[in-house]
């Protein structure tokens, strides 16, 4: 186990009719203004934008708006909000939505008292961060752990770039989660989300991080509930306990309380290779690293088949013990048990499901590879890259 | 799953060499004098009474000493210390040791600002406490995860009572924890504490919470981890990666997290039964939650088999999935198979072991009623406190 450091300073609010709990948190740091960051029509549908509303105007606090919020999220909507805030200042930004949403509110509260252009802490600036408007916000959407975690991950169409920052000036001061407005959520984003879930606990799994036992079955056990949780709630969406555990499996699962002991942040080259998909085709988040994350695999397994023969004995129960060839062999047990769950929830995981097409595996691939080499696990070149992308074809 | 709030600000710094940090830690809010509290030769003769004051004194931070808190702690020193630090006053104090030292040091912080008795505290009047002395401390021995927690446990010989009090103010500011000087504990106490951080995760397994099964996979991961760390740890005290995760797993167990969505903070029946073993025999505390935990369990695992049998199921893969008379049979089986490993390490489970008369179940029946009606899964009343004692005779 490596040296670590443990802080995470987040409340979370957890459970049924929490939201207006916001406006008494906002109240109890004397905030009289906060810019209020959301996404589209979600929130006027849930009923959750004039839940806050009504408890922010009950305590006076004025609610100045920054909507249109994208999934997988864009710069210029980041320094719009950084502008807006410049020009009057609030005293707290309150995102209210998911992922896209509490992202680009917090890169919105670093960029408030920043002199540069918020891009900047994108490119390896955000150690010069000083100081953050805090963040209170409403989560309506489970997968990210963007309510509970100090990273925000933004895209910036015009740099073909989609990569995160982190920086403990934005965890949220307080985060307020009622898993029952996710019962209204679409089935494509339950499944999605509950890949990014089960993903955040495999990129540490996968990392290669030796006398971890303990943090590999805390994660293993995140993997399992998942595998359970997420059919349960393609069939069953209003059942609330399949809800609320799976939203805090979801804060759970990247807190980072998983990387503890790890010696690094988890591997995270699914991450990335999934996010090129992202950017350059729209593909959800989720889809992405459904397809990513079995093909980054099948392309490591022989070489390093320990962390997945593991994985395929904890989570699936697959014959344990044996080293050397019967080790590789539990290895791609795994990944193909991974890959079956994935097709049984509707979850694609090959690119062309994706539409994407053999002759924009280049074009893919140099996208990623502007940030190889990547990768705990092994760190990739650019020839790793495209031998994946290939492999996910 | 009920509502809930996660909080929890301590900042951990966990590793090989950490100890001298606490110097920076301190001198990073501008410490200038602390009081140092431990208690007795444990620190000296493994070097960390010397790298705490050298560090300490590297920053100009003056520490006048408080030594001799024992083990089961008692008011009597967390008195003396508030005495001592309301006639001068110091900026933090600085608990080095175990749980015992890091209760004191957390209740003496409180009583710091306190114009009244610090027993006041564990008498129900902790909600009245506005501020406290901040808390810094290194931990030199885990099991109770008073390193990462708003809880203290203090005893009143006078009064007969072992209790403890929780508040917002006590959690410490920062918490190092390094494995290393752990290796040199001796067996019964790696045994005792390995017990303590079982017992912690099962008073949740055990409360009867229904909607959790992703917190439940959370509390199965740490006992499943302990029972293999305590009987590595008796064969190679000096391996370091099953003293780092042991030190890590006693932290997660009492952190709060495993309360979340459970509607309450565990049972703690098996708590408060071994309390009074603590208090009026000197029985160490985890050997009191060998004795108490499964005679507790065995008095209500017909009535209410659940929660026994999951555990059989998940932590001893005992044949899963009847109801009825298969439950009640699998739950004993559960029970059984606790007491089992206890005694392979060496544990009691009997009162008898403990030196413990049947003429003494009176007495002791009497002093844990004091606190009856007390549990979650079942309020027991003095007649089941009772039966509980004669049961684990």
């Amino acid at each position: 186990m490596k040296n670590f450091t443990w802080w995470n300073p987040t409340i979370v609010i957890f459970g049924k009719d929490t939201i207006p709990q916001i406006a008494d948190q906002l109240a109890a740091v004397k905030a009289k203004s906060v810019l209020l960051v959301y996404g589209g029509k979600a929130i006027f549908k849930n009923g959750v934008y004039t839940q806050v509303t009504e408890a922010l105007t009950k305590r006076n606090i004025a609610f100045p708006e920054l909507g249109g919020v994208k999934s997988n999220p864009t710069i210029d909507k980041v320094r719009e909000g950084v502008a807006r805030v410049k020009a009057s200042p609030v005293d707290a930004v309150v995102p209210v939505g998911g992922g896209s949403v509490f992202d680009t509110a917090k890169t919105i509260a670093a960029g408030a008292f920043y002199k540069g252009d918020p891009w900047d802490f994108f490119e390896g600036k955000a150690s010069e961060l000083q100081r953050a408007l805090p963040i209170f916000g409403v989560l309506t959407a489970s997968a990210t752990a963007s309510e509970v975690n100090n990273i925000a991950v933004v895209s910036n169409p015009e740099r073909e770039a989609k990569t995160s920052f982190n920086s403990p000036f934005i965890f949220p001061r307080v985060s307020i989660i009622d898993p029952w407005v996710q019962t209204s959520l679409p089935e494509e984003q339950t499944v999605n989300g509950g890949i990014d879930i089960m993903t955040h606990a495999m990129e540490r799994l996968f990392d290669g991080a030796e006398g971890v036992g303990l943090m590999d079955a805390q994660g293993y056990a995140i993997v399992k509930s998942m595998i359970e949780l997420i059919p349960e709630l393609r069939m069953n969406p209003e059942n609330y306990e399949a809800r609320a555990q799976y939203a805090w499996a979801a804060s759970l699962a990247h807190n980072g309380s998983l990387s503890c002991g790890r010696g690094g942040r988890g591997d995270f080259s699914s991450h990335k290779l999934g996010h090129s998909l992202s950017l350059l085709f729209g593909v959800p988040h989720g889809a992405s690293l459904s397809v990513m994350m079995p093909a980054w695999a099948r392309y490591l397994h022989k070489e390093n088949p320990t962390p997945f023969a593991r994985f395929a004995e904890a989570v699936f129960g697959a014959g344990g013990g044996g080293q050397g060839s019967d080790e590789e062999e539990r290895a791609l047990e795994g990944i193909e048990r991974l890959e079956s769950f994935y097709r049984s929830v509707g979850a694609p995981t090959t690119l062309r499901e994706l539409k994407i097409g053999e002759a924009d595996i280049e074009r893919v691939t140099q996208n990623a590879a502007a940030f190889a080499p990547f990768g705990a696990l092994k760190p990739l070149t650019s020839d790793d890259i495209l031998e994946i992308y290939k492999l996910a074809y």
